[in-house]
């Protein structure tokens, strides 16, 4: 998959129902205005019968965004009852870092930060915790101090919604943030939030993930990463991976070997969410 | 791992206790008695407090069994409690295979037989269906159809376990043989039983998984060979590996992709079962 | 990716120049004729100044294939410069194996056509050994024997070559096939050759990959399924893989090990070649 | 694989011609001594006509290390022509960084000795630019600029070699440094040093791998860690790994992708090292 766009695109997600002629409706569409295609994936959950999904790269010279957007509307958005959106990959998606104590996760995506390898500029780094915040500052980001007391997390979550509005961030990412969020902080948030679960999901959803890996004697643990929804550790999966374990590993061993797997699986979710790769479906994500 | 051994050996499996001064034991017995210790090796749970286990070869010239077990319980196996046994690869192992209906593991595991990769003789292939009778009989092997209608489960698994028994069979297979066996059954065959599972346990435990895993939305899917206890899918775990699916694939996509895996976490498991690299600890494996 | 499609679709597989209004000519197309496209896939290797690789299916209904045919190529296909070719579902592709004695590619490969799993119909089983001939008739298939005696090479290959034309065969796959074939044969045949070699190319190019991989102590061993080109071992690559192998593995464990990543690798190269998913680009693939 | 022991344990590191009686004598001799075996790890290339290896830790009390070396050298290195040695624990490796301009095998190395994830001190970073000083400094460890201008390498070396020798280092790692060593340089510095190469050796051994990779047409990408020889990447090969990628990946996307699996590899092979886990063989090596 291509690394950061060096040139300025325009980005469409459609999914809309499945029926003939939508890929010839946009393009042409796209081709009457004077706009070149440069990718192009879609999916259909079932031709005919489906839903269709489709993201288009394409370069936006020669019309005006407001010219696209009110043409794309009415001649294909309405008559198809399309959901969709554009994204200028010129405008860099504002993401917040949520962390704990752990610092591999978060280190792990300055650094591709610092490497220009996300579309995204960090916004914020908020904790619960003050451990990091050198690590933080030390990339000239700024660190957010939230404790979270015993009975004081409603008002913890009013603070980092605040911060996160004031922001104005596109996206949240929970780097082995420890708290569950409520439902009443994702909705004031109002943006996709990207979590990285420390085990292959659906197994060993909930606390002590390693620990329970140990026990059970698998061989082989994983990560998930997953966009949060108010039931915990069961949103829509964005993408997966394991590493080999074996008897002579401890729940200590394959706490530090899952941080590799943990870092690498939630680097990939963030990027491809900022490239506009990630389209929900239901309980699920097409990844293109 | 090395293939089928062509020189006879003797192997010695134990576990016991950890404490000082075991391999000392093992080996200066050995060293006495001129047998020349081939490859070993050990794990403990937890050096001086835990339990250790040991996987020894050598070679059995010089010395009876009877002597030489005889001294190895006198002077060994009891001063540190172990448990313990020994297998001459002289005689292989005979194998039971239990099938319904899906042919690829049954196939994979009687090409590799053909083929001399597993240390086992086939001395059954038996099945609630009789649709896989050809396939098997064209390897020369015996096919027991023993049907399990409606409310007929205790007098068909009555029937298995005297054919399991006249075949003197040293360990059971099950080939995606889709009926759960009871506890008795369990107990009547007296032998170890090793299921494959087509999800990576514990996720998707019980029926349908690669309808649940397309349902989840997870990106990798996975097989899991383990030893059959009383308790379904709960059993220790021998091998497990996975593959990465996409939201292109449909349930039976990821059923056509699975018996790939199926198939040869299957035939990695027997085979490692054959080899007596296998030893259960608790609900948990050690394989060397 | 999905498996054997049941419904009947035309495949449109294009490269060209890349420039705008490819998708949309295409689509456009496709549409006033009143077809249904039912996924599509492209790739650029540069936009603008690239080439541009396109898989289209689409619902075959309600316009003859000579009239699309000849619409396709006057209205999109040379005003774009294209190669293209169409291919009808119905139509399976006619599939000729060469082997020699190894029976585990061959074995897979008519286990998985028997399954229907691939859109192909087995025409014809070549060797240049006799000793398969029971396991491939056993699948009621022909077997045709063709020894190359030394200094007989030039009359073999005529032979095949013969036996390839009266087969009318759409692709040759190569299980282990143990001859290197001349350039002569490769034009004389004129359709796709696709072969298995048993390394991770380019490493271990030649002859004896697996001995030459344990002498260099590589701790993976891996399978290259590529189209053969005159040049041995060095045409377009299709699929690789690989598998951990470690110090206690010799080389006939490699051997062992080696072949179920071989046959994994082959049998996903041929299935995707069926299913029209391959596009070769120079010396390289694109693989939809 | 066990992290960082907390305990104080010896390790012992044999190689020798295979024979009976090795593994008694050195056990029963530990055994007289007092000392518990913790962990034992053995191959042989060849029982009775091969190379010996082992592995073994154990408790060091209750003997002084120079009684336990002479009488173990006395007893059973002599005897039986063994290369030994043994390494205390309480002893921490001390290592050398040599690195150039990009920072990621740098950086994560650093985090993992942060964490206290390897049993190693970093005696040093040195480098042949001066970009990474403030990385490198933020860690609180010294960055020694070595610049190697045209014509000026083996003075360069030479100021290198001495830096190397006053910090006593017991091992250089290369975390991607853009340097060849000559065979002087290295009989000077005396110590393993370890390379990590960004290609999945032995293909595209020497400059551009990705480059390469992406003209060949490669479906996975690897990387290599090694122990350097005179000759370019060819010493013995200590861990291996890969990643796939697709004809959408540019040679860009290549060099992004691999630095991830570059850094664990490397990782991998340096604490295995500093664990004592590596013997060489040849130009092979055994990992425990």
């Amino acid at each position: 998959m291509s690394a950061t766009a060096t040139a300025t695109l325009t980005r469409l997600l459609i999914s809309c129902p499945d029926r003939p002629g939508i890929v010839a409706a946009v393009s042409s569409l796209l081709s009457d205005l004077g706009l070149n295609i440069v990718s192009s994936h879609q999916h259909s959950t079932d031709p005919g019968d489906g839903t269709f999904f489709m993201r288009m790269e394409f370069t936006p010279d020669g019309v005006s965004r407001e010219e696209l957007e009110r043409r794309f509307a009415a001649e294909v958005g309405e008559p198809f009852e399309m959901e969709w959106h554009m994204w200028d990959t010129r405008r860099r998606k504002r993401m917040a870092i949520l962390v704990s104590r752990y610092d591999h996760c978060l280190l792990d995506l300055l650094w591709r930060w610092r490497r220009d390898q996300l579309e995204a500029d960090v916004a914020l780094v908020a904790s619960n915790h003050p451990d990091l915040r050198a690590d933080v500052e030390a990339f000239g980001l700024p660190y957010e101090h939230v404790p979270v007391p015993r009975g004081g997390k409603p008002a913890a979550e009013s603070t980092l919604a605040e911060l996160l509005a004031q922001a104005q961030v596109d996206v949240v990412v929970l780097a082995r943030y420890m708290q569950i969020l409520s439902g009443d902080f994702l909705r004031a948030v109002d943006a996709p939030v990207i979590n990285i679960h420390h085990s292959f999901l659906p197994a060993f959803a909930g606390a002590g993930p390693y620990e329970r890996a140990k026990e059970r004697g698998v061989k082989l643990i994983g990560a998930t990463a997953h966009y949060v929804t108010e039931e915990l550790d069961a949103g829509p999966i964005i993408e997966q991976d394991v590493i080999r374990v074996s008897h002579r590993d401890s729940a200590a061993d394959l706490t530090r070997l899952g941080a590799d797997i943990e870092r690498i699986v939630f680097a990939r979710a963030v990027q491809w969410h900022c490239e506009d790769r990630v389209l929900v479906h239901g309980n699920t994500t097409v990844v293109f």
